[in-house]
């Protein structure tokens, strides 16, 4: 007899359902997105003296836990890239083994001094955006934030309006649940890198920055990111830590996030989509009819 | 000559955007959602004693910020309703006055002893889902959330149908900006109670549920609600805190949401948008066509 397979959470459940369409009511099977909570730890400090911290709970979509941590440490803050982080385990310390898969601990390498009241702010907020400890937009511009390459990428429009449905082709999970968001990088051509989702929308692109993380790829000097939903001020913050010139969102831009990209130096395009789309700034990234 | 007229801060603003068409680029005047972070303070202690605490920073939409405080007060279980609320003003405490209208201060009442483990709680997370502090579904089995009406309302499919028109027809800022998150909340016939916006999805939930709770029209077990995206634990869990029996979303739910919603009794409703919808819990406050 074979031994036991330990089979890690799915990133999608089945339930029964009643479809209502008009005034006709039937049962079905249906797919639907996983959500569970994942706790992100920390362990710092001089071998011998290690401290451990939860630095963050948040709800996602099970898969890619480790590169989602990766992106988060990486866009707040915590880490500078790679040489930072020793290692990211599902944390043995959790009794239960059934929630020892909605904790991960990041250790970071023992040489690694980590921004301490940076923790300590993730302390005091239980922010809905992610952007913990920062109160305004002050905040920001204090932010030692990288600099994005100023003219490059030089994009022709087209690849523009291509984006959404090269994304959606390849999002596997949306097709089946109807239910995801998702983050993905593509080249200035237009050519799918790479591509996460989640329930949430931070999940998706720390998901995503995670694992350029893990590939070397940072800082994505060269990639345009496309994210499914509306460009909050947090998602503009994530996309300008990991380096990114030129950001595009299906959904609308909040003014805040528009504020952003002008101080960053980011080309911002919203409701992209039906070939339409508007470019909030950095107009100069996207090339007119007369260079093309 | 009139003294200067002090304006608060608008749920929107004016850029100057290229939209794109096809090949074609033009300058266009656009309006934008606001989105600003907001601090919710907490004043709470006997008098003579009082102490005070940072419990979350959120990015919001400015606009009804005092029901916004009230409602993540409610639905987070720090206040049990309106008696327990003494007040919520601007923090005067704050230096800078442009920023003081993004702090706001809750004084519970002098003799409301607020569960202060879960205030706590609040400063060990930063949750990017509302759900502070609770790690795991069996936190919300746990948490003493109240008991929705077994059998009531019982209502119509044809009701649930005409929501989302009703609930866009009544959405001004959307109209304007294209990208705002609406809760409303609807009578067992499908009048229109209440509607608020936001950024954030939970926000608006939160703001709709705090202006109930300053009408006294909590809990509110004769209530349908309806969110405009999709249906996660944490609007699942809000709606369950302020008693209501049914919940719709223009989205997908969660895997999770639909486990908290069939543990709290709920009905849940989504993907609900031309002419159909899937019911995955609570069938039976649906009236089937012999009912009707």
């Amino acid at each position: 007899m074979s031994a036991p397979v330990f089979l890690p959470p799915t990133s999608y459940d089945y339930v029964t359902i009643h479809k209502v369409q008009g005034e006709e009511i039937t049962v079905a099977s249906d797919v639907l997105a996983a959500e569970e909570p994942l706790e992100i730890r920390v362990g710092y400090g001089p071998t011998g003296q290690r401290e451990h911290r939860t630095l963050s709970i948040t709800m996602r979509t099970p898969g890619h836990d480790f590169e989602l941590a990766a992106g988060f440490l990486f866009t707040e803050g915590i880490i500078r890239g790679r040489p930072d982080l020793q290692g990211i385990i599902y944390c043995p310390d959790v009794e239960k083994e059934d929630e020892r898969e909605n904790v991960v601990r990041a250790e970071l390498a023992p040489t690694t001094a980590p921004d301490l009241p940076r923790l300590e702010r993730h302390f005091y907020t239980s922010s809905s955006c992610g952007v913990c400890g920062k109160t305004s937009i002050e905040a920001v511009h204090a932010a030692s934030c990288p600099v994005l390459p100023k003219n490059a990428p030089h994009v022709d429009p087209a690849v523009i309006h291509q984006l959404p449905e090269r994304q959606r082709a390849a999002q596997a999970l949306f097709e089946q649940t109807g239910g995801l968001h998702a983050a993905a990088l593509f080249s200035p051509e237009g050519e799918l890198l790479l591509l996460r989702e989640d329930v949430g929308r931070h999940n998706a692109l720390d998901k995503v920055i995670g694992a350029a993380l893990f590939q070397e790829m940072l800082p994505l000097h060269n990639a345009i990111l496309l994210v499914s939903g509306r460009a909050s001020f947090e998602l503009v913050q994530k996309a300008a830590v990991a380096g990114i010139p030129l950001m595009a969102a299906v959904g609308a831009p909040s003014s805040l996030a528009v504020q952003a990209a002008q101080n960053f130096g980011m080309t911002l395009c919203g409701f992209v989509r039906q070939g339409r789309y508007n470019v909030y700034c950095g107009q100069w990234r996207i090339r007119t009819t007369e260079e093309t």
